[in-house]
């Protein structure tokens, strides 16, 4: 075994990248830009050469090097193929691994972006040792990764864990991006939480701070601290659809510990007022007992769940 | 490695016994009473000498024997723990594996029973071929056990796959067993099916050959194959409630196939025509391809699933 790991976070914009050493310390970090043109073909190369010239420049032989992980956008099975097509790359049903190889004689690990970020916050971050944890990512989107039993859930199609488009609402009028309605991600993401406070504050002429200006999650929940009323009814109704989202997850998987990341988890412990109560309520009992945690690698989580799947 | 396993699943009347060869094949099966005095302290010992008759009986001896798989009811951990207590069988806190090795010096390993279900139908049953499978038992009560990358998901207490208390409906006034209100259980179990029953034909007087007699799961669906208008608005409120709570298991762990046994799953594939397209309508697109198929081992899914413990 060698005795250092390479983690690689491919973005939409940025490709990040980590060297680690075999302890788990993250001992540099750096971004390279994505290239998404030709389908995003050079992506991989860019990445492989910013790699080779780290290890010349640490003067790191291939002998030293245990492997390289790689988190990336899109569904990816067990082998590290992607399955259909990664849209914001330009993608489309090719191995990751298979790629590397042409630059590294060392294991190729490739896996979904935000299961790679559960599986660094269990390895190094706020989940370290549970064994089984969901990470919820309250961004954009509501994205989720599992980990069962100190392994990711890929899932058949490498959708394990799409936990955002779980129906949680049967009186839903608008569509989520997924064509679906009722979606957990409608209610409990950064632009759902955002939905939910114009659909309160446009239901009536109670005043609150949140008319004084742009309302964004992290308005919302700066008014919750300062008790402004209409800010706690959304939060209230915020925590409802989370909890009850979570609630259910928990009855599949039964994890010990719910991270929460993201944008949304900005607000802090705060979070957990609204949605711990809520997702008591709906859990069945022998679940009721898990942890609610904030995730504490932020944008690092990736590389650090991508060198995991080397080094842990 | 020995050339014969047995099968244990522990039941609250009757503690059933397989026989399997290494290839998984079942030799002979028999039962013995459960005797629940002195809070079951007897049914393991009953078991082992069962066993133990068993193997001299057949000659074979402890080098034969390649282990011992048990599954009962109750929460167990990844090492056999029984977790709290069994109610049914009046057991709590102690571990299956160390009680069994005072009488065997062979691997023994214990799982809840619905897991062991759910392991052999995927090791010798409909889920055969399938590395992510979910076994969805409708029976009195809604079960589950849960298959990932072939590994039963235990989860922090060992209510992995509790899928029976997934909240479905918020407007339910009526308590489930486990006290919550709304629980996929109090709708799509044979309980919940003459629910769903019994309110529609309450609802107004519609003719419908239910009201001749005792309304069951198998009245119903009977009533469905005769294309009784009431019985198949039934069927379909059934299908909405099993199709919704299903996609939120696909939506957490993605699985290729869904196995439906219980007793409500006699009615045989029609089912199929009530759950599918609902399940279809509320899954995220990746997860949507899943198949439903159904329970092939029925009473002997247990016995199956405690040798695969042991010989897959």
């Amino acid at each position: 075994m060698g005795k250092y790991a390479f983690g690689v976070d491919v973005g939409g914009t940025t490709v990040k990248l980590g060297l680690f050493d075999v302890e788990g310390q993250l001992l540099e970090k750096w971004e390279i830009p994505t290239n998404k043109e030709n389908a995003g073909a050079g992506i991989l190369p860019d990445t492989a050469r910013s790699i080779l010239a780290k290890m010349q420049e640490r003067q790191i032989s291939e002998a030293d090097l245990a492997g390289i992980g790689i988190g990336a956008p899109g569904a990816y099975d067990s082998e590290g193929n992607l399955v259909g097509s990664s849209v914001n790359l330009g993608w489309s049903d090719f191995s990751i691994p298979e790629k590397m190889k042409a630059y590294f004689n060392v294991p190729i690990k490739a896996v979904n972006d935000a299961n790679a970020a559960a599986f660094g916050e269990m390895w190094m971050g706020a989940g370290k040792g549970y064994k089984n944890m969901v990470l919820v990512t309250l961004g954009t989107g509501v994205g989720g990764g599992i980990i069962v039993n100190e392994h990711i859930v890929t899932g058949a199609n490498g959708a394990g864990g799409e936990i955002g488009h779980i129906h949680i609402e049967d009186n839903e009028a608008e569509c989520c991006n997924c064509k679906n309605k009722g979606c957990l991600e409608q209610y409990a993401s950064a632009t759902g939480l955002v939905r939910l406070a114009k659909r309160r504050l446009a239901k009536d002429d109670t005043p609150s701070i949140l008319r004084n200006d742009k309302v964004s999650a992290k308005s919302v929940f700066d008014a919750v601290k300062e008790k402004d009323a209409v800010a706690v009814e959304i939060a209230e109704e915020f925590g409802d659809y989370l909890g009850k989202g979570l609630a259910a997850v928990a009855g599949v998987v039964n994890p010990e510990a719910f991270v929460i990341g993201g944008g949304v988890s900005k607000a802090g412990e705060i979070l957990f007022t609204y949605i711990r109560p809520c997702f008591e309520k709906y859990a069945y009992a022998p679940c009721r007992n898990a942890k609610f945690v904030l995730a504490t690698l932020g944008n690092d989580a990736g590389i650090y769940g991508a060198a995991g799947l080397i080094l842990h």
